[in-house]
């Protein structure tokens, strides 16, 4: 079933070429499955006019939170949205969620009401049916697992790997607020560990705070595209990185992509917290997780129809050289993107 | 949302009863939901002749399997029959599913394909799609979240709640086996421990230890019920162990059962282990956890369609007394039956 074995291992793979590993010898023995793994979420045919669409993530403490500056209440919220956003990005409807958490003996009834209130207002906000989940103890720390299940019009439906030669590419909102949000966390963090009696300075930083730590799906944008008449050719969210997410839309549609730095959108907060930082806001931009904007292609012939949304920004176009990612730089000069995996896997 | 904090603790909960806690203000959207929590697996209407079934169960190591006498191989296959086991349970087919696993630094590539060629198995045996998943580091240990996706034609979906007072209470296969195999596994590793040169003595209790370690999900006894024109008034899957599901159908049905002490099936290698391991082997029938058998009721003039199947015993009958579970036993005494819960949690 695995050939090669000892040549092979979790480094040379990466986090998606370990579930490909893992996963393509499996047959699929049902005509409902429409799309299994390899996309932002599963889709299965249940008859009639809608697809039912399926996605699941995990959020582990220590690797994708920190109790230190995670409020419990903003990680419920969190752990929906973030799983809401692989049903938008297939153009889709959340509708109903699963949570699975894993809790260590340190964990008190009152951490965990905390937890499930943000959960509760989440689900209240995107019109959510919680209708499952399980709950245990862990050996240490605590984990949440989401199944989010949604629905989409079968006309509707966005997979990843539409784009063609000529299509624009847009991203909704704003990009790096989550990661800049995430380094002063982390700076004032290490500062408090040092010196337990200094006071965090977070002022003027509550938008990339907000981006990081409480997160909301695009569910808008459906609604938005729904309303312009546009069904984007190719989608996917943007929760691992911009340049991680335009290698899987090059890769699944076999194209090439050209976008330019001057079109990126960055919040100015962002821009002067990454200079603040010393980091440089395009790779923030390009580098930074957990946005949970969108990140799709549209047919030429419609950017009349979002040239003037505020939060849609087109960002660069489609080329038929198949697998070439290119920024071209405020500078003039064009430079190979490299996409940049592996998040949960090296964290 | 959560009131009398300071005087609810995890113990006095109960794990369904945290559960109830946690969710019972949250509220329901959307008219599709035919069945949230509190099932074998939730029910969505798509439309059409059919429901979606959906149900997640999460395996952590430490809690609910050892590494020193769980192959890996059989973990991933039990991982994905003990799950289809709730799809089952509501008379329906498992189709699919999702598999998130989070993995320590000490796990080898190896291990993880040896997890996979038994979800592989399990996949096959049972014609289910995998369609999804996440693969994560953990903290410490390994743990796998589940999600299946099954179907069931809309006029023989099976609740909890259906049970009245005269119908039989009948089980499917053998009880108690998962559990006289787990206490075996147990005392074999307590002895290794001690003693790394001692020789296990397993001989003869493949039976039970499969039952432990490699359980099916009775996918077969749907087909029957199919076949013999039988659709159970409720029905449950025993994870948790008799008394505990009985206490289940019982509230969830507003009604009482009495079950009788010599109607138990129990095989003859889980009757003799239990008796050398110095336990009782009704206890173990009652209490054990794990067979992934079926408990349910029927009218009783269906029992004439079941009175000859060989995988189909009745065990007792339902009463108007709600909530009172009763054992009448070999000696001709009646015992309530206390229900053993928060399997999970007490790990």
């Amino acid at each position: 079933m695995f050939e090669n074995k000892d040549k092979t291992t979790f480094e040379s793979l990466g986090e998606f070429g370990l579930i490909h590993h893992l996963t393509s010898s499996f047959h699929l023995h049902h005509a409902t499955t429409i799309k299994g793994i390899g996309d932002d979420a599963a889709v299965i045919d249940p008859g009639g006019d809608s697809y039912i669409l399926v996605s699941t993530d995990c959020l582990i403490e220590g690797v994708h939170f920190d109790f230190v500056y995670s409020p419990l209440k903003h990680l419920g919220y969190k752990a929906i949205t973030s799983n809401i956003s692989d049903i938008v990005a297939m153009n889709g409807k959340a509708t109903h969620a699963l949570i699975t958490i894993g809790m260590s003996s340190k964990m008190t009834l009152e951490a965990i009401e905390e937890f499930y209130a943000g959960v509760h207002i989440a689900c209240q906000d995107y019109g959510i049916d919680l209708i499952g989940g399980d709950t245990s103890t862990s050996r240490k720390g605590f984990f949440i697992s989401i199944t989010i299940i949604g629905q989409v019009n079968k006309q509707a439906v966005v997979y990843r790997n539409g784009a063609k030669a000529n299509h624009l590419v847009c991203v909704t909102g704003d990009l790096g607020g989550a990661y800049t949000g995430y380094m002063i966390l982390e700076r004032e963090k290490r500062l408090f560990m040092e010196n337990p009696s200094i006071q965090p300075d977070m002022e003027g930083k509550d938008y990339i705070l907000q981006r990081q730590l409480r997160p909301e799906a695009r569910k808008d944008v459906v609604s938005l595209f729904e309303t312009l008449s546009i069904i984007p050719t190719s989608m996917i969210d943007i929760s691992d990185g911009l340049s991680s997410e335009l290698f899987h839309l090059a890769s699944q549609s076999k194209v090439g992509i050209d976008i330019f730095e001057d079109k990126l959108p960055i919040d100015p907060i962002t821009y002067q917290t990454a200079r603040d930082l010393g980091l440089d806001p395009t790779t923030c931009a390009l580098n930074g997780g957990e946005d949970y904007e969108l990140l799709f292609t549209i047919h030429a012939s419609d950017y009349e129809k979002i040239k003037n949304q505020p939060d849609i920004t087109a960002i660069g176009y489609v080329t038929e050289e198949v697998g070439k990612l290119q920024l071209h730089s405020n500078g003039g000069l064009t430079h190979p993107i490299m996409a940049q995996g592996w998040t949960h896997l090296k964290a």
